[in-house]
């Protein structure tokens, strides 16, 4: 009887149990089982409490962690604290780790088209690259190109138009950029290279001391904000605008494609959507921290020079050679070119009678 | 002995089907009990279908829907669906509905200030606009600034620089303003009218009717996709730029106090990503749909014209004499008029030497 009462209990139970669970919402199937929670691992390019660079990627990972109720948590680790800055690309590509936050012009070595999704001369400003990004067909080239390395980016972040640089003799013609020997990587540096100067690769913590003790003649870095805090207006009289080299650069998400995949639709949105949030908050940051700080720039007595207009249009004819010379080496990277151009044709045109324009009224 | 049983049996069910319950992980709160389903509605001050407005709020909604699981449902109502279009501000302060979308300064009669939320005359850019709102005190400022009225408001989407109008008269002077019967709201109307023009109040259906009529002179819309759209090239010679009585409308996402409040954590940050994604991506759809458009205007045969410097500059001057005026009646629109001024006075220097100096050396 007791065997029989322990079965029957039993059985009851089982069955009693499911009955007595309280009914399920509609829709709210993250409910149903209990959520599977994902633990990931982000590295990036940048210093540790980089301001605006790496503080606002450790804020997306928290806003991630808010949004999905921790059932995605990210672990943020900056340049050099789990993998070097510059292997972060390798990292994601090869499932070390999920994500990875930096600049996709870092990544011309392996792959020369993806400058277009940074930055390059004369290029787009950020609300031109966003623009083309988002509905002008450049985010899916941008996927397209990074496909083969199994990553899925994302637009994540711009600086805005960066500063032409730090100079210690005014540049009133092209001539003095002759025998330049200036910090400027990338595309910039090529452009540099044309006109007769010598661009220089360095890390940021470097560029100081090179600066102040004549290693290198001039230097660019970000904007105000940045340039301020790495002390350059004490190693060099003149800081140029506009940074035609970098005129929005925009920083990317990189996330692994399988681990993309892993993901639910939910936690996929939730990480689109706060990349976007970065996006334009990032942009906004640099904004409203790089007015304050040309402010105090110029009261510590920098003198704010734009570049002549005469050296400015000899560099952007430059630019093109530069252009169609790495064109004419690599497919993907002509490709990309073609399809960013046509863009900026037309961005160019329309920006001139809205934004440009009203500028232009403002400053009067 | 049945009864005994049946309550034994009873205690063991309760008992036991507790501790049955699969192990929760840590974190997922979300999963221990099933979640709240909250149904929502929101209303908007557009037409149904309205591109980019209308249909990026649904977008909104959609993304929110796949962010939460289903958790916070929001069906959209377009302006007239459920309450008319200017009744936005009333349903969702009420609590009738939880959410809207629209544009502050329609509620410039009820709170004057709101105006500066949204865009003025002479004001701020998109870019300028949300480094003010998200780093520069401007979004704490509109959340105080409708506190009283029981909402909490969001940027969410901007128009960019919007078209400075549509005429049958080319405007050479101030003085071919005079009598001029415009459509143009808010405080660009007031501006026009001490330039001696007539501002009329119009909806946007009506616009085009009116001005191929001659019951009005000129009208502002919104920028070349829309105005498109509307037919305004085939009632008006003329398309002048820039817009300078809005220069980049923010648009507004407001919420029900008390419904924000009841919300969790996880689906208030995610109602603030959607909208910051938003955000962005509505001011990308702008530039992307007003550059092509402006090509097929000007293959339409439309003539852009710039409004002559000396035309901007009276009307700046006449601006700044309604804002002393507006601040010298509403002290709240005092107190967000010298916020406000104080950071674009900062801006316009920073974006002199940033996007103004840059779009310079791109138009040549």
């Amino acid at each position: 009887m007791k065997k029989i009462l322990a079965v029957f209990i039993t059985a009851l139970l089982l069955s009693a149990c499911g009955k007595n669970e309280p009914p399920l919402p509609k829709d709210a199937s993250a409910a149903e089982t209990p959520a599977k929670v994902y633990n990931w691992k982000m590295v990036t390019t940048w210093p540790p409490n980089f301001p605006i660079f790496q503080t606002g990627v450790e804020q997306f990972a928290k806003d991630i962690k808010t949004m999905s109720n921790g059932r995605l948590n990210i672990k943020v680790y900056a340049g050099g604290e789990l993998v070097p800055p510059l292997q972060t690309f390798d990292a994601v590509s090869s499932g070390t780790v999920q994500m990875g936050h930096g600049g996709a012009y870092y990544w011309a070595g392996k792959i020369p088209a993806a400058q277009f999704f940074t930055s390059v001369p004369f290029g787009m400003n950020a609300q031109g690259m966003n623009s083309w990004m988002y509905y002008g067909g450049g985010l899916d080239l941008w996927r397209e190109t990074y496909a083969p390395h199994g990553l899925v980016p994302f637009p994540m972040g711009n600086t805005g138009v960066q500063m032409g640089g730090w100079f210690n003799k005014k540049i009133n013609t092209v001539d003095d950029l002759k025998g330049l020997k200036m910090r400027l990587p990338g595309l910039g540096g090529k452009v540099l290279a044309k006109a007769g100067g010598n661009p220089v690769l360095m890390a940021g913590g470097e560029i100081y001391t090179a600066l102040e003790r004549g290693v290198i003649d001039a230097t660019e870095w970000v904007g105000p904000f940045h340039d301020e805090r790495l002390g350059l207006y004490r190693a060099a009289k003149y800081y140029y605008y506009p940074g035609w080299h970098e005129p929005g650069s925009v920083m990317e998400l990189i996330v692994n494609k399988k681990a993309w995949d892993s993901l639910p639709n939910d936690l996929k949105m939730i990480v689109e959507k706060a990349a976007d949030s970065t996006n334009v908050r990032m942009l906004a940051e640099f904004e409203a921290k790089n007015l304050d700080a040309l402010e105090d720039l110029k009261a510590k007595g920098v003198e704010v020079l734009k570049f002549p207009t005469a050296v400015t249009d000899e560099l952007k004819k430059l630019a093109q050679t530069v252009f169609e010379e790495e064109a004419a080496k690599d497919p993907g990277f002509n490709k990309v070119y073609g399809a960013f151009k046509a863009f900026q044709e037309k961005n160019t045109q329309w920006n001139a009678i809205s934004e440009s324009a009203y500028a232009e009224v403002l400053k009067k």
